[in-house]
């Protein structure tokens, strides 16, 4: 009935996604190939348009399909506040949620050294460049709450500190709606610890 | 820094798969054109060759690159068994875990009068007439044991009834290493009313 072929290679290939294993790529085909072949072929189109025209953002790293993307290239972007992330999801989140209206670095990683992720794979030589450079009035330390981010956000600190650059960390505490009674300890104790004037 | 435009529309081409919402579609980007460029220009070439090539089998109704797919090709299969499914995937799972070496029949659904799917839709006016051909000895009814793959099983034995064509249904009862003490009471009592000699 099934021909092996064309069928289990596009199968194949849908598991390059990620959290796509075979059940769901099965479920994936089956979809597309009965209910939503225009949907599939738009697919195939816009992936090979993005995978050949994205690139990175000359400025930022980020993600662009232009040499300079449209925040960096944005003259109404505040460009002494320089905020500092780890990946354009969180620049794509920042954006959504916040009225910040400063530029961005975006990482494109944390610091990992395990991974064989150091300075140099996060473009840390062009961050200095930039912060030599005397646009940069503030960073702003974005990277996650995790260890490794920690870690990153600590060496980008000491980075614009012995350049006299003021640097922030995003607040960490309670989060929106949470309940004290189910937070982990770290968090409680951090929120204690940043407590502000009320 | 993020572009909005291709990004976007990447994003948007790949809530066309099932289960896939904004956040992971954005996380399937960013794997993608960060780590894994190569799959998705062959997810691109694929899809496209799926949409494109992949039609249904003249014969059991199944997803085929060719006019009649490998099973029903197959000189070897037996061809007085034919078992009906309701989907491809189906197939597939039967296919891989059993020693079945008949042939099938793909309803590509299930009898569902609500969602305006009846026996039209189902083509059930082709399997009549392929029961009416002489060469099925025996029915296989394995639509799921749902209420509307049980409606469906109902139906189509009263259409091998009718010609005096042997119908069975795949066996329902405790699942392998079930346990009873957990299992719901009307599995239960189908596996009860159906125990066979030991």
């Amino acid at each position: 009935m099934t021909d092996v072929t064309l069928l289990e290679q596009l199968i194949a290939a849908l598991k390059c996604l990620p959290g796509v294993g075979n059940k769901t790529a099965q479920r994936m085909v089956y979809h597309l190939l009965e209910r939503d072949k225009a949907g599939a072929l738009t697919l195939a189109a816009r992936l090979s348009e993005a995978v050949e025209r994205i690139g990175h953002c000359a400025q930022c790293r980020g993600l662009s399909e232009h040499e300079v993307c449209s925040i960096c290239a944005n003259p109404r972007r505040q460009r002494e506040l320089l905020c500092v992330v780890e990946g354009p999801a969180d620049v794509m989140a920042i954006e959504a949620n916040t009225d910040y209206r400063g530029l961005y670095y975006v990482l494109m990683g944390r610091l990992s050294p395990l991974d064989g992720i150091g300075p140099r794979e996060l473009g840390l030589d062009r961050l200095e460049a930039r912060l030599d450079g005397g646009e940069v009035r503030e960073l702003i330390l974005a990277t996650n709450t995790t260890v490794e981010g920690e870690v990153t956000a600590h060496v980008l600190s000491e980075m614009a500190r012995t350049r006299g650059i003021k640097t922030t960390r995003i607040a960490q505490g309670v989060p929106m709606g949470g309940e004290l009674e189910y937070l982990d300890g770290s968090t409680l104790s951090q929120a204690l610890r940043g407590r502000q004037a009320y």
